[in-house]
């Protein structure tokens, strides 16, 4: 099977109260793709990047099986830049840059050489822009994922109300599930949202796991308490990749198998917050990968007859 | 086995954003009571009333195999009361009132009839109290727990710490966890806690589920997801006694049987928030509780082999 990433390949300067980095490659495509080659290949990857992306990390990624295309190289222009600075909680953070560059003319295009991909997963970019892609495909994908943000909500809310008829998952934070809904509770904004289009949601909570809704069932896999969450930047896009990733080397895509995928996706998540930006994803081996999933295992499983 | 609970019987007024309610009962041990009623019988009160605490309360307590030997009548003053006002994310209150009443005079007996009991949960009262208690038992319980909160740690530090360290195990909330060390991330403040006495911890982390520490290993039980939280009061308390009430009830406290009764006690929190004050917990049936821990295997339940 192979899984086809729509997203940003960027460069992001971050501070954490851990630390500061100037000037680091991130984007949700290149973290997609460093969580996701560890399952399954080919990813191929859609994005646009400017002079200045590091050839080294072009070659890195397709070392890994990343096909790349679907980059457009903009001669002329730099890439996608994002500066950001957390808080102690690194549950919120300020934006302190975002310069657009390349990321200003997108207009993705789905090459032949990934057509009658299973999967696809779009990145947080403007509904319109996630649409396109859709449209571009000549056979619909087993599985369409996609991400957003508050921002779209706020911007470009009736584009985003229709691709969402469009895709079978969205993959969102909390805060993000109580603003497309105005309700509070996650339970009934899960419920909402099954109702604008996708069958399958995932409610991203950062250090206190996520859930999953499909029907009346929901599923929780938790994050794994670490003593320090170094950077979280990626984190969430990181997840994405291992949940995709997952489904994608199985192709099983029963709500049994997507809880095993959320697991993935946790664990992956959980590597990505140890160094700057995706430095440890880079790293990571698969006896790393399996002993932090038997982790997620030890942390949650109970034995319980009721008598 | 049996239990003895240490804690307030009380009368609570309470404002949501779901409703209002004047005066209902409350008050640690009458939460800890109801809970581990369903599990462990006797359980052995003590605790301290006015005259206007009602007498079919004490009745309905009686009835459930609650003991109240220890329960101190004051003929010429009033119960302790509290009230309250949620916000809306249900995670923070404004306190509204404080009238100590009875409770200023508080000053805990151990009756003969409890001299033996195996398990021990000292509910949020003054360091010096807790430890008074544990003094007056002529043997020592298998299992001393306790609760605290941010008030004690600002105006009794020093008797705290020494409590500390006469008990087995500590049941508190995150930002108690952070404010009694000093420490942001809760796994680090696990470590600092255990190193002040408890071989056990359980940091509770209330919608996001609660965490159980003992030397290097963690378990983590969720929340229930649910639509509405009616209203929290008590839910601590009840989680307290759902999980020494297992306890109790087995007489094993291996770290497995641990996880089984944090199961439990999250399980009777999450009947207690469906109501105002204890109503919910006074209806619950053994089928109810019997699937609703199911709810929580099925919640976080997945199979996975590692190939």
């Amino acid at each position: 099977m192979s899984l086809i990433t729509v997203g940003t390949m960027a460069f992001d300067a971050i501070e954490t109260p851990f630390g500061k980095t100037d000037k680091i490659v991130g984007g949700s495509a290149v973290y997609v793709a460093y969580a996701a080659s560890n399952f399954v290949k080919p990813v191929q990857q859609i994005s646009i990047v400017g002079f200045d992306f590091p050839k080294e990390e072009m070659e890195e990624l397709r070392n890994r099986g990343v096909h790349l295309d679907g980059v457009e190289i903009v001669k002329d222009k730099k890439s996608f830049f994002w500066s950001g600075r957390y808080h102690e909680d690194m549950n919120s953070r300020d934006t302190l840059i975002t310069d657009l560059n390349v990321l200003a003319d997108f207009d993705p295009k789905v090459p032949d050489s990934y057509q009658g991909s299973e999967f696809l997963m779009l990145g947080n970019l403007h509904p319109k822009t996630q649409l396109n892609v859709i449209q571009e495909l000549r056979q619909r994908p087993r599985l369409i994922a996609m991400d957003t943000m508050n921002y779209w909500m706020e911007s470009a809310m009736p584009e985003l109300r229709i691709v969402l008829k469009y895709v079978d998952m969205l993959i969102i934070n909390d805060a993000e599930a109580r603003q497309l809904t105005g309700l509070f509770s996650l339970v009934r904004a899960a419920k909402a949202i099954l109702q604008m289009g996708p069958k399958y949601l995932i409610i991203k909570k950062g250090e206190h796991g996520a859930l999953l809704f499909h029907d009346d069932e929901v599923f929780f896999a938790p994050a794994l308490p670490l003593e320090d969450v170094f950077d979280p930047t990626g984190a969430g896009d990181t997840f994405a990749g291992g949940f995709m990733g997952h489904l994608a080397k199985s192709g099983d895509i029963s709500f049994d198998n997507m809880k095993r995928a959320i697991i993935v996706g946790s664990a992956m998540a959980s590597f990505c917050v140890e160094k700057f930006g995706p430095t440890r994803l880079k790293e990571v081996t698969k006896e790393e990968i399996d002993a932090r999933i038997q982790q997620f295992k030890n942390l949650v499983s109970f034995e319980m007859e009721l008598v």
